[in-house]
């Protein structure tokens, strides 16, 4: 019988998830779940109901996994414990501060509920936690870089939109070609925040608003530009249109350390991504760990878990035997 | 209190494995079992015992897990079976084909005495699966590629030594740039055992020896060479001992997929590693399943265990809460 899926939340990382689900022959999406007008949402899977996320509880034997597709800052900190009492869950909470308190949330609704979390599942975090610690743990003498890029970063996008006289704009991180070439040479180099990552702004402006000002305006802004070397490109809304419509990303964790008795010989572990669509990939991960969450819950291993808590046989479709013939 | 390691056998691996105990601050090496005279043997680790192999049983209540670091061919399948009766076993057997028969024996033998035994633990086997077998749970619709080096490949080596003439010889055995960029531009190639790695011998030759004719018979040789491109040089032992008595290696695991409604969007996933010493890492990585088996052995989870079935948090020195706060 195939693992039931549900969808709260039918934004870009649920539309992933609807993919993703396709792609797995062992589950099948039953549900999704809106805050909008059911009538207004259609997925593009045919035989999912669409339902108000005010019907949720009806649904309580009918879903084995709901994947819960909100935002990490006013979103999931409500709704993933909330659904964890009802449901096993999957979420991609990302504000890594806020973690700890998080997970504290998830596992005492998913304990007195007898149900599974699985909360900061996606890439980071994700798999570049899981390669972090994998890496630490085989070298505990080393030093760690994580580079984010080239991609979209929606918050710095947002931030260049909410300035006056910008009409939209997209922005791209970029690792430095530099900074990793020392890093994969073992230099273990010290790297302030300008010398890993360039910015890259691409901005349709208002009619009559001045180029110079919103330059100005980006580039200083704290926090977001003010320590990077940013690049601001004025286009128009055509063109942003066309060449950046596009949600792509991806990054780079590198652990360089050392062995040997007196630490003679270097070794550099490198884990990377290249992402045409951020939120499809996101899904992927997460998609993979609902079915981790389905099994554990059969058997009886309740409470908030993480990627570094899960055997990775619990992700796969094939069974022990299958992995060790194939992939060992 | 420390994690009582012992190791089964004195060579290269052994030895990586005492240095990487050092690095480890909750293990201590208790004891070192050679099948040579133990008076010959002495370890860089004063407080380490040294004994026979035939003495091994007197260790068992005073060695927490046991370091199997004999060879593939004929040790492990023989010792490490017999090793997990007694003891909490980790083993690096890398014949691919015959881990299943491997994988039973270890089980039998480790449910039978309610022990722990890891297998096939290393690079590949081991955290080259691992990374095959999380980027296949996570992209069902894709294809795999594994590239090995640059670095020494001890059995081509040695195959190079056994013809009539040869002194000595180092053979690399080295990816193939365009393939490399082939697969990580998400071109899904099918590549030749040709295609994607080149073989480079330095040999010395033994007096009176005729070049032409030993560097035939090392082109021609069937499985070894015969189906790739070989590069021969001939240097002076003096340069071999200088410029290649080290033991590099590395590789990649990449896998490239598909996602979206119409599979539209392409993704690369690459893990790589650069290691000055192939059997120090390997050390390494295993004495990090170390301390996995000696956890789970308190725990009770008995039997014969791969890298796909030990959740990531085994691994760590660190706890749920730092790791979920430090490296999530």
């Amino acid at each position: 019988m195939s693992i039931r899926i549900g969808i709260y939340g039918y934004g870009n990382l649920g539309k992933g998830i609807e993919c993703a689900v396709r792609q797995n022959e062992d589950m099948e999406l039953v549900a999704v779940f809106t805050r909008r007008d059911p009538a207004a949402v259609k997925p593009l899977t045919g035989s999912a109901a669409v339902c108000s996320v005010a019907d949720v509880e009806q649904w309580k034997d009918k879903i084995d996994v709901m994947i819960m597709c909100g935002g990490s800052a006013t979103d999931l900190p409500e709704q993933s414990p909330k659904l964890a009492a009802m449901f096993n869950i999957v979420d991609s909470f990302d504000t890594h501060a806020k973690i700890p308190e998080h997970f504290a949330n998830v596992d005492a609704a998913a304990r007195d509920a007898k149900t599974v979390g699985i909360i900061s599942v996606g890439w980071d975090p994700g798999m570049f936690s899981l390669n972090r610690m994998y890496a630490n743990a085989i070298m505990p003498n080393g030093k760690d870089y994580t580079f984010w890029g080239k991609g979209i970063s929606q918050g710095h996008s947002d931030a260049v939109r909410r300035i006056e006289g910008v009409k939209d704009a997209k922005q791209y991180t970029i690792p430095i070609e530099a900074a990793l070439e020392s890093v994969r040479a073992g230099e273990n180099p010290e790297l302030s925040t300008r010398e890993k990552h360039l910015r890259e702004c691409f901005v349709v402006l208002e009619e009559g608003a001045d180029e110079a000002e919103v330059e100005n305006a980006i580039v200083t802004m704290p926090n977001y530009f003010e320590d990077y070397d940013t690049t601001v490109h004025f286009i128009s809304e055509e063109e942003l249109k066309r060449e950046h419509s596009g949600i792509p990303h991806g990054g780079f964790v590198i652990r360089s350390g050392k062995t040997g008795w007196r630490l003679e010989n270097n070794h550099v572990i490198e884990y990377s991504i290249k992402l045409d669509s951020n939120p499809e990939f996101t899904a992927c991960v997460i998609v993979a760990y609902a079915r981790a969450a389905h099994r554990l819950a059969k058997e009886g291993a309740y409470g908030c878990k993480t990627v570094f808590d899960i055997a990775p046989a619990y992700l796969s479709a094939m069974d022990g035997a299958e992995l060790r013939a194939h992939l060992l």
